[in-house]
């Protein structure tokens, strides 16, 4: 924080306030004098601070009586259905999966012009982009051996270390032996299912669920059980209790507690606490995927579900694809009780990964420039995720139902009666647009009415214009209907 | 070749001739008269061409008489025995393979001042860190969201193309839709099982086959079996197809044709071509791993085995580690018949890779400079092996038995009768010495009295009192024995 501006560091504090609740839209911001005064800072530093807070659209200026926390004026949708109650009934492995999620992705990758709405990664400039060039420049010139040494068996010693001493931070206790490099969140999963089951096993999942995790099952020959989870709160521990009870079989159960995807849901810290308890009395391992949890926007640090354990019942697989840099494809994992096992087979399937991502990831990380970047890009996702939320509402029917998220990029839409996301994708694609239908985040069909939006640059008038379609397409479908 | 000064390029072109054996030992070289003459050089080039050979040890001068090829005066030590020609019986999943083989490295890792004789990865001095380092400089500059941009779900495109054009010059022709990046040798490995067998297959291996092969199928749930295989002419194609008859379950083969670890053994030609055939018309997949081939002494191309492919048969699964950059953890898969599953199975499993170590290994792959980095490499190689195994010679016991291979970096040793590599393991890690004990290199306890050298950095006095400490622990046990 000590290189930010002192107007970034006020305009901080008071999002976080406003954030909080402690000041509400309509109420009026301190006076420019007032601000002054309890601050200590000049006048030039008052005006910048609110000036920074009315761009970001935290703060609205009314003529003549100064600056009020704003009032979201935004048309609004109908909040998501929360999930069932009961638990799904285990689908079976369901062998088109990968075929539909393929089709979905070629597909998508054919149509090289077209506008992505169905993406989960931020453009390259929103990333620190500068200064990890810069870093990897130094790193390189400092120690030219970083491509060419084998190195050792494990990960560099600075990542495990920068990496522990972070999640300390954020209350999580792991010693930097028990931390192991990956190639991002997917690698950490993979082996960690890999370490607690075999092909055959169970694994407890929520639904809907990235899609990426129901072909790593799938390809694993292991069998999803679907637990609703709420689009607010997340994972059901009632019936994920009532799923363990049924199905003795569960060897882990795999989750996004803060920012799930598709979802956008944060699991509030009772659950979390409930869930590692649950898990640790059946003895049934938690594999808690992160790639999004610093993009929570809350007043106080959010934590993950690792930081409620106390026996090594959490396999904690945080990643940087998302948060930092996408094209270093780095994560971490610590494996709990079945660390050694993790290890072993990390050793066995890819050996460790390049040095010089390890030492790129350690030194920015463990420097003050990630809270700064995570600071201006919370903040930049706010406002694309919210003119994008607004837009949406603007442009679908009635019936269309639309939760605005905690933070993060994404945005889960439930589609009026009657309109099926595929049919929706080929259309839309066929105008220039690709979206993620709702249909491969499940073995189910559970959400096949359902969209995934992400929110991964700057809201433009191209944007708009896509929206303006989408919602036409959708108006079409219901007509047809 | 083109940056090769032109007396670089004269010698290399007699130490073809002589490995080629069209001169031999002790044969008398050019006159510098006859020499300018032929190639139509100066007398300083001439001079400096048969330095060039003096110094690597490829000639002698005689004083008054010119110059000579060399006489090996090295003391001789047995060949290896061939191997047997009926193939072993399917070893049960051997679960303390895992074990044996951490204890080995983990105890080796401890030893941090030990002299590792052990490993099989040359020193960083070895490879071209320079270039790789101001390359990787470069890139970032030219293209500084290598790190932060997502990029596509697949390999790199220049990457794609600049591994099938190399790949071309060498007699096998894929398609860049057909390459595949991969975290190295390992995990090309991993995903070609994966594509083709499930939990509970058998695989036929080479025997001795590399440990981390052993640990990946024992991950994996597969059984191996150990197919014989000559220390100089590599696996037993006889042996192969009674294996195919007696078990039908046989999924794959996977094989090292070009200098296998541990043998040093190099297929002919007739062998790669009649493995092909034979796996061809069983319908059984072939992968062939390739960490080693670019490092074979020959003076014409050595081909994969993938050359002889005309049906997809071969997974082809060349690396980087060992010959280029062995920080960068790259390789790639072409992936036959398989390719959309391994592709689908890298997708699920660890996505691409990273942007940055694909676009630097393109570039220099795709440059003449790869190629010049491996002629001195080959050369650096052989004046270690030759020295390295002279000092075998010199200092080990009668019964000892080894032989030079055309390559690489690793020497395969057979100890007298009586000596358990285990046992030895121990005395020389006391002593400050790391081996690879035979042990690990099979499921059954076949090579329990072999050792692996691994012949990485430029002989030196202290590997020399290393070889004497070992051989004395040699004939210490035959003597305990």
């Amino acid at each position: 924080m000590d290189g930010e501006p002192l107007y970034e560091r006020l305009a901080e504090h008071y999002r976080r306030i406003i954030a909080a609740g402690t000041l509400s839209p309509g109420d009026r911001m301190p006076s420019v004098r007032t601000f002054m005064a309890q601050h200590g800072v000049s006048l030039s530093t008052a005006i910048q601070t609110f000036r920074r807070l009315e761009d970001s659209g935290w703060c609205e200026a009314r003529p003549r009586s100064g600056y009020f926390v704003r009032r979201r004026a935004s048309p609004v949708l109908d909040a998501l259905p929360e999930g069932d109650a009961a638990p799904l009934a285990i689908a079976p492995p369901f062998a088109g999966l990968h075929e539909r999620v393929s089709r979905v992705i070629d597909r998508g990758h054919t149509a090289t012009d077209a506008l992505n709405l169905g993406g989960a990664s931020a453009a390259a400039s929103l990333y620190p982009t500068e200064r990890l060039q810069a870093l990897a420049i130094r790193l390189l010139r400092r120690k030219p051996t970083l491509l060419t040494d084998a190195g050792r068996i494990d990960a560099l010693p600075e990542f495990r270390h920068a990496m522990a001493k972070r999640a300390l931070s954020y209350g999580v206790t792991v010693s930097p032996d028990d931390v192991m490099s990956t190639s991002g969140g997917v690698d950490a999963v993979n082996l960690a299912l890999r370490a607690v089951a075999q092909p055959g096993d169970t694994i407890a999942i929520e639904s809907p669920a990235f899609f990426g995790l129901l072909q790593l099952l799938e390809s694993l020959g292991m069998r999803a059980l679907e637990i609703p989870a709420s689009p607010t709160t997340g994972l059901s521990i009632e019936a994920l209790e009532v799923a363990l009870n049924a199905y003795p079989d569960i060897r882990a159960v795999v989750v996004v507690p803060n920012l799930q995807n598709p979802l956008g849901s944060v699991m509030p810290d009772e659950r979390k606490a409930a869930l590692v308890a649950l898990c640790a009395s059946r003895g049934v391992a938690v594999i808690e995927d992160e790639p999004y949890r610093e993009l929570v926007d809350a007043p106080h640090t959010v934590k993950p579900v690792k930081a409620w354990d106390r026996d090594g019942t959490v396999i904690y697989c945080p990643s940087f694809n998302k948060v930092l840099a996408p094209g270093m494809r780095l994560g971490w994992i610590s494996g709990g009780r079945w660390h050694a096992r993790v290890k072993m087979l990390k050793f066995a399937h890819s050996r460790h990964n390049a040095a010089l991502l390890q030492a790129v990831a350690a030194e920015f990380v463990g420097s003050g420039a990630f809270d700064r970047h995570l600071r201006r890009f919370r903040e930049q996702l706010r406002v694309q995720r919210d003119a994008t939320a607004d837009a949406i509402a603007r442009h679908f029917p009635a019936g269309t139902r639309m939760n605005r998220p905690p933070g993060g990029m994404l945005l889960w839409i439930a589609l009026p009666d009657g309109v099926h996301s595929d049919a929706l994708f080929d259309a839309a694609l066929a105008r220039g647009i690709r979206i993620a239908p709702g249909s491969i985040f499940s073995n189910s069909n559970r959400f096949d009415a359902y969209i995934r939006i992400g929110c991964t640059r700057a809201f433009d008038a191209a944007q708009e214009a896509a929206f303006d379609t989408l919602g036409r397409l959708v108006r079409d479908a219901i007509a047809a209907g």
